[in-house]
């Protein structure tokens, strides 16, 4: 039996169909970040020049206009590889394989198809990702059952990103690469976004569902001692 | 090194510390079911005799008020006590650990302190647990912010319920026992209540939350206009 290396966490780990990322960090995390911008950058000038016509004025709305338009991308593009291609990845050269590879240095159950991670990472791809797009166009035809959907996704976000990281503390993090860099940069930071944000979101519509109903009782009960 | 011999699947995990249940099969299930059963008729003769006096006459508002009351104690009280004893059940000869060997016969992943499952028990133990309390509280006192915590609890326990059953497909249910009382009565009739009343609450306060949003965006839109 040969040993493949790999740069993962742990060394002991067996990933025998592991070949080298062809692309440097730099040539992963540039056009990553870049794209990023890209639609908030020009999510943020279509929506102030009314090319994209959102009848809002509120802030949080746009924003939630974005984030739930940057879901979609995240979760069926770059999650939605994954999930499709979990049990190969780490022998795969496209960019799309490189950059799991580079998040992976974190944690090593992207490259050994754990199954939490790999099912987690499918429902999100393909659950949460066609309904963020969803929720952004209901945002934009101003539906207000939009309420509804964005307090679902960010519940099945928290959910699964709380499991994400508790699952971690769990197995000590023996998975995860102690140096700073990858931990409290690709780990912790990167997915701290599906914590914070669904956690706003879910309070937000949670409120405005509740008031809404309380306005629907109302009516009701008026209805009736008519 | 002593082997401690168990009669989990498969025989090959290690748990050292087991000590054989104290309880025949039945001296387990007919104190549960009669329980579980108890509840159900005296909620519904308290229910009848207005003793619990519900506003509603909704047969599926009534029986939500049940099973959310029953949620509460299976959550908080059966599920609460492996969330808080996972780490030593396996060696604890009380009722109730005895009650979590006899489940574990189907899945030893109750026994072996298998990361995802205690979480997702602390979750549903700590989180659902006491929600569910409270949301059969709010279809007592008729409050209509009730739909938001169903439809909260009611995804919270989907999700965990999915990936409980789609980690141990993952793992080609190694840890499943393959008798098909343990397999089909323990493992997929029990936990199947949770994957269909969940989804039935799921769409029945989901569209009563949608139907209220679309009430208030209209009244709102009437007020703008005047």
């Amino acid at each position: 039996m040969t040993t493949v290396h790999h740069p993962f966490t742990p060394p002991s780990i067996s990933i025998p169909h592991y070949v080298p990322s062809q692309h440097t960090m730099l040539e992963i995390l540039v056009p990553f970040f870049t794209a990023v911008l890209l639609v908030l950058v020009v999510g943020t000038m279509l929506i102030s020049n009314k090319m994209i016509n959102l009848t809002t004025s509120s802030f949080w709305t746009k924003s939630l206009f974005l984030w739930f338009t940057m879901c979609g991308f995240i979760h069926t593009g770059v999650e939605g590889y994954f999930a499709y291609h979990y049990k190969t990845i780490a022998g795969q050269t496209t960019f799309m394989a490189d950059l799991w590879k580079e998040y992976a240095l974190s944690d090593s159950r992207y490259m050994t198809a754990d199954p939490f991670v790999y099912l987690m990472e499918n429902i999100t791809a393909f659950g949460w990702g066609p309904l963020s797009f969803l929720t952004a166009y209901f945002i934009y035809t101003n539906n207000p059952t939009r309420h509804v959907f964005q307090f679902l996704i960010s519940l099945g976000q928290l959910y699964g990103d709380v499991l994400y990281y508790t699952t971690t503390l769990a197995e000590d993090g023996g998975h995860c690469n102690p140096h700073p860099y990858y931990f409290y940069f690709y780990f912790v930071f990167m997915n701290a976004f599906w914590i914070v944000i669904p956690s706003l979101v879910l309070i937000s519509s949670g409120k405005e569902m509740a008031s809404a109903l309380v306005i629907k009782q109302k009516m009701e009960q008026k209805k009736k001692s008519l």
